[in-house]
């Protein structure tokens, strides 16, 4: 329909350096950004509900193609009315492609076709192809889908990474050609490891096919914040200013920053929920551990300054820590409302900065208060103790 | 202070056979009665935010003096600003007195003096008497407190359940003496096990008492519909009318009904929660196994009658069929909602009744739509199976 205005548009909204603010609009709604997305590996973000979820300020969700392929099947989440009515969440969901999933496999195959792999669940032989990965996430209607691509693990010589993006631009097409949802972006996977020449190259053969949206991946698989830093800096302007652009798997908060500086707008990580599951919580003067005995006797919120769920209900440390001890669920879904909150104010803060034209200053300020090892951790009393020898 | 009104008062506001409807003020605001408590043994409703079980219309919660003297310690509570502000539930709260557990450990040893335990957590030996239970109680600093009585087991013969309850009523005296907070309502507890003699004479020793509540204890021990609805028939009765009666530890929404038509007022069981996680949830038509494999494409709510949040929202039997076997938390979350939201409806459409003078014909029309067995459960299946041949 020529002239309808397209269903996928990012606006840019204002730029502070190279950061980025602006809006992604997608059929259910659109994302402000720069925007974390709060990982639903099953079709739920573990340990909160939906409406806890958007309570945070979040705005869009993901969800693992692999793990809802394997059960309950993408199928029958179509049959119950697509992955929206399914996981009752109306904002706007993006699906990996299943492949990060399968390249960890110990026993996979890779081939140009695809790759064979075994079913953790009941042991049978399987094989993932561009044309599964997209026919899956068509099936289970994300508003996000993401190309099949291989994620080179890392560190990985030049030959192979060489090879991996050869294989990432031949399934780009073959995802293409598979596509038959117009009502779902599919975005391309810029991968390349650390060879900045083959970064370019694969962004330059993504860019010409002018896809809604862009990733680069093949980061957070180990690499330190360095290279993450040196990858992204580098990558992040070889796409198009009219685009967003996804950095996958990121990451702490200090990694998260740094991206948005490079002109990052899209993020995802398990971070603030599994961490919260392991006690660990986020606060502006850094991570701290709530098993640790000092929190015992500690009637602060988490974070004095917090406007979370948790920390405005009055929940204090002392009643987290004693949660965590006698093994209540209930520590994981407070701390889990927090976390998630942390990294919605972090993004919404340098959204703010950006459009203020102060980015800069804000990651700069933010940084200064922030310890970057968690207080209450082995690491940072290992620390204290060799500044005191 | 002649003339002021007491904290604690039962007021009756309806009568329907021996069915009651009432009021009973404590410090924390009134509770309407027929009322049923929730259990948060460790402070903690498990896998529910003092919110979300607000939201089902619980006005009072049960915690354990046991755990919680083990574990954070009453001191610990107290010094964080008692047991309501520690757990962030401003409603009345109702502590036990410790006996129900220590009972239930397998070393322990009882004497006139008291119990002599093994801490669970520590290994060491540990003493339960009257003035312990009570000073532990006062700490945590519940609106309702319980006596230190001996739960005597069932079966039990005759000469046991009167050394059970000789020590019940000689305890009950020694914690009325060691009670120190005018703003806790001591409640006695009436033993005997099946023994209506016995009941008798512990009921009229404790009501020459004058306390302000009244239990029937030493029920829900194995003794079966039958006898415990046999127990509370005799027993209800020889309560004042004019104070609260909690059948303590009960039970099944069958249970419940029937001791309402003895006239009880309070209720406690864990059976919603701990229910709710091994995916058992109740319907007005009985109860439901979601791990069944009739519900994994079955799109309708738990309950399609039910206002409960988890219904509400629309989450469908399969969603939560799929999260039980992805072993997703939220699958507890959601379904321990809706089983605490059944308990609040079936107690406040007994309250109603009562009002309205109905109570037989609600009970007689909740149990002509309610199946006793639960629908996918192997019982269920093997009773059809019988039919059958």
């Amino acid at each position: 329909m020529p002239g309808a205005e397209p269903v996928f548009r990012y606006t840019p909204e204002g730029q502070s350096g190279a950061a980025r603010a602006g809006r992604f609009s997608t059929p259910h709604g659109s994302i402000q950004t720069p925007a974390f997305m709060t990982v639903g590996t099953h079709g739920a973000v573990k340990a909160m509900t939906p409406e806890q979820l958007r309570g945070t300020g979040a705005e869009v969700v993901l969800a693992n193609t692999y793990h809802l392929s394997l059960r309950p099947g993408a199928e029958l989440v179509a049959k119950l009315g697509g992955l929206h009515d399914f996981m009752r969440w109306d904002g706007p969901i993006l699906t990996d492609s299943g492949g990060f999933q399968v390249f960890s496999l110990p026993d996979k195959e890779i081939r140009d076709r695809g790759v064979k792999f075994r079913n953790q669940l009941d042991g049978s032989s399987m094989e993932l192809t561009p044309e599964r990965a997209i026919e899956a996430q068509n099936t289970l209607g994300a508003d996000i889908i993401m190309a099949f691509d291989e994620c080179t693990p890392f560190p990985a010589d030049e030959s192979l990474a060489r090879t991996g993006v050869r294989r990432t631009l031949h399934w780009m097409e073959r995802c293409l050609a598979a596509h038959a949802n117009p009502e779902q972006a599919l975005f391309g996977i810029v991968q390349g490891s650390v060879y900045r020449r083959l970064r370019a190259e694969c962004a330059r053969e993504l860019v010409d096919l002018d896809l809604p949206g862009y990733a680069i991946g093949g980061v957070s698989v180990g690499e330190g914040h360095e290279l993450l830093c040196d990858i992204t800096s580098f990558t992040a302007p070889l796409l198009p200013d009219h685009k967003p652009r996804y950095l996958m798997g990121v990451g702490l908060p200090e990694d998260v920053l740094a991206a948005i500086g490079y002109g990052i707008d899209l993020f995802d990580c398990v971070i603030p929920t599994r961490y919260a599951r392991s006690a660990s919580v986020f606060t502006v003067r850094g991570r701290i551990r709530l098993t640790h005995r000092r929190y015992r006797r500690d009637a602060y919120p988490i974070d004095p300054s917090c406007d979370c769920a948790t920390c405005q209900a009055g929940f204090s440390r002392a009643y987290l820590h004693h949660l965590y001890a006698a093994n209540e669920v209930l520590s994981a879904m407070l701390a889990s409302v927090h976390n998630v909150r942390f990294y919605q104010r972090l993004v919404q803060g340098a959204r703010k900065a950006v459009l203020a034209g102060e980015f800069e200053r804000y990651q700069r300020e933010f940084l200064a208060g922030y310890a970057t090892s968690p207080q209450g951790s082995r690491t940072a009393r290992a620390r204290k103790g060799r500044k005191a020898r």
